[in-house]
C-alpha cells in the first residue's frame, strides 16, 4: 500500500497536531498514548480519497477524516474493556495499561474529540456531516451490542451475523466515504454509491478476516490459525457448517465446542467445514458482496474519478489463504 | 417550584418522544429506564429560561436542552460506574440493575443522542453551539478524572477543589444557559455573562450540597448526615478546615479519618470544625459565589429580561440548614 503511505503520513501528521493537554494525565496520557499507536488508518484515508474522487481538495477533508479516525479509537478504548483485550496493536490496552475507570472516561473523551474535528468542517455541509455521523455512531453501538450478545447465544443466523458486522464494521467505511462525498457537495445518488461501496467492502473484507482466521497463513496473518474455533466465536464459516450440517455433524460439531485438545478441536471442527465446503460457500458470499461494492463504484458518476480507492480496496481484498 | 413544573412536562413530553428503538433491547432497555427515571430537569430548563430571557421561543430552543439534559444522564451512567453507585435517583444505576458492559455502550450511545439533538438545531447557530457544548463535555470529563485522582490524595487545596467542582458540575449549567442565548443570536457579552451567572451558581450550589451534608436537616436532605465525613471525602468543609487547624487540630483529624465508630467519628470531627468556624467560612464562600452570580446577572442587558431564571436559582439556593 505505498499509495496510501502519503496519506497515513498526513493523517499521523494531523494526529500529532491535535491539542491534547497534559493534565489531568490520567486522562490524556492514554488518549496520546493510543493516537500514536501504529495503525493502517485506513478510516481515514478513505474519506481523503472519497474527497478527491468527487473533486475536492484533501485539507478541505482533513477534519472529517480526523473525526472518523478519532472515533474509531475510542470505539477499540470501549470495546477492549468490554471484551477483556490485553493487547491492541501489539501492545497493552488501556484499561490493562491503567484501568478501567480510566479507559472509559478516556474513552468518552475521544469521542467528544471527535466532535471537536467536525465542528471545523465547513458550515454549510456541517448538518449533514453531523447527521451521518450520529446515525452511524449509534449503528457502531448497536453492533457491539449484538455482537455481545451472540457470545451468550447457541444460534445466530447468517442474516443476523451479517447484520451485525455490517453495523459493527461496514457502516463507519460507509460514513467515511460519504464524508468524502458531502464535503464535495457531490450528488444524493453519488453519496448513496460510495456510501454503499463501503459497506459491501466491509462486508467482504470482514468475511475474508473469518476466512483467514482458519484458511490463512498463519505467520502474514500474525495470529493463532483457528483461533475463532479455539474461542468457540460465532463466525460466518460456522455459521454456515451449523446452517448445512446434518444430524450427526451437528452433534459432533456441538461435541467439539467442550473438546479441550486444541489440535483436535481445530481438525475435528475443520474436517467437518471441509465436508460442508464451508470455505468455497463464505468465500463465494465474500465475492458477492466484493461484486456488489464494484457495482456502486461503478455507478459512481465523477468527472475526477481516479482509480485510487479501487486500488486500496483491491490491496485490502488481496491477503493471502 | 410551581414555576418551572410547565418546564419539567416540557422536558418530560420530549424525552418520551425520542426515537428509542427496541432493539437490540439490551442496549436500549438502559436508556429507556435510565431517561424515565425522575429528576429536577434543572438543566435544560436552564436552556430553555435563557432562551426566552433573550427574546427567542422555547419551541427553538428545545433540542438544545435535550442535548443537554441527555448529556448529563450520559455523564450519571458512566460516573455511576466509575463510582461504584449501587443507586440513582433511588433506583437501582444501570451497571447493577443489568451490568457494566451494557452500561458504558448505552452510556456511549445516550452521548451521541446528545449530538443528535444538537443537530436538530438550528444551522445557522449550530457551530457556536456544538463549539461550546464540546469544550464543556471535555471539561466535566476532566472534573471527574480530577474528583477520582482526589479520592487517592490526602491533601487536596482549596484552589485545586473549587477547579474541580466547576468542571465536574458548573461548567454545564454556564453551558446550558450560554446555548440560550445562542440560540437568540444575543450579544457576546449578554452570551458572557449568562455562562458565568450559571458557572457560579453552580459553584454556590455545589458548596451548598457540601454544607447541607453535614448541616442540612437528614430528612429533608434524604441523606445520612455527616456520610462525607464517614467517607473521608474531600470537601469544601474538610479542605477549609485542614487549612486553618493546628498541628493537635491536624493530628486529631488524621486519627479520626480511620476511627471505626461512627458516631464518634462525625461528632469528633465536626467539633473541630466548629472550633475553627468552618460553617461560617463556608456559607462565605458560597455566598460569595452566589454574589458574583447576580453580578453577572445583572451585567446582562435584555428587553425581555424577567425573574423566572432568579425565581429559580434562589429556589435552588434556599434548601434547609
Amino acid at each position: 500500500m505505498n499509495l496510501s503511505s502519503q496519506y497515513i503520513d498526513l493523517i499521523q501528521e494531523e494526529l500529532k497536531k491535535l491539542d491534547i493537554p497534559e493534565s489531568p494525565s490520567n486522562l490524556y496520557a492514554p488518549i496520546s498514548y493510543f493516537l500514536n499507536l501504529k495503525g493502517k488508518k485506513i478510516r481515514p484515508i478513505l474519506t481523503l480519497l472519497s474527497a478527491e474522487l468527487f473533486g475536492e481538495n484533501i485539507e478541505q477533508a482533513k477534519h472529517a477524516a480526523l473525526a472518523i479516525e478519532i472515533f474509531h479509537n475510542f470505539t477499540l478504548i470501549h470495546d477492549d474493556i468490554m471484551d477483556e483485550a490485553p493487547l491492541r496493536r501489539g501492545k497493552p490496552t488501556v484499561h490493562e495499561k491503567w484501568n478501567t475507570n480510566i479507559a472509559i472516561l478516556s474513552g468518552d473523551v475521544l469521542m467528544i474529540k471527535a466532535y471537536e474535528q467536525l465542528a471545523l468542517c465547513p458550515p454549510d455541509v456541517l448538518p449533514d456531516l453531523i447527521t451521518l455521523f450520529n446515525k452511524t455512531a449509534i449503528e457502531v453501538c448497536e453492533g457491539q451490542q449484538m455482537d455481545m450478545d451472540f457470545e451468550t447465544r447457541e444460534l445466530v443466523n447468517q442474516e443476523e451475523y451479517i447484520q451485525m458486522i455490517k453495523l459493527k464494521t461496514s457502516v463507519l467505511l460507509g460514513c467515511a466515504l460519504e464524508m468524502g462525498a458531502i464535503l464535495a457537495n457531490s450528488s444524493q445518488r453519488n453519496k448513496s454509491e460510495i456510501y454503499h461501496f463501503g459497506v459491501n467492502i466491509g462486508l467482504a473484507f470482514q468475511i475474508q478476516d473469518d476466512l483467514l482466521d482458519l484458511y490463512g497463513d498463519g505467520e502474514k496473518v500474525g495470529k493463532q490459525v483457528g483461533g475463532d474455533i479455539l474461542a468457540n466465536k460465532n463466525t460466518l464459516l460456522s455459521i454456515m457448517a451449523q446452517s448445512h450440517a446434518d444430524e450427526e455433524q451437528l452433534k459432533e460439531l456441538k461435541r467439539l465446542k467442550s473438546e479441550k485438545d486444541t489440535i483436535l478441536k481445530i481438525n475435528g471442527t475443520k474436517s467437518i467445514f471441509d465436508e460442508l465446503e464451508v470455505k468455497s460457500k463464505c468465500h463465494q458470499v465474500m465475492q458477492d458482496y466484493y461484486q456488489k461494492a464494484l457495482n456502486h463504484f461503478n455507478a459512481i458518476q465523477s468527472e475526477n474519478k481516479t482509480s485510487a480507492l479501487l486500488y486500496l480496496t483491491q490491496a485490502l481484498m488481496k491477503r493471502d489463504f
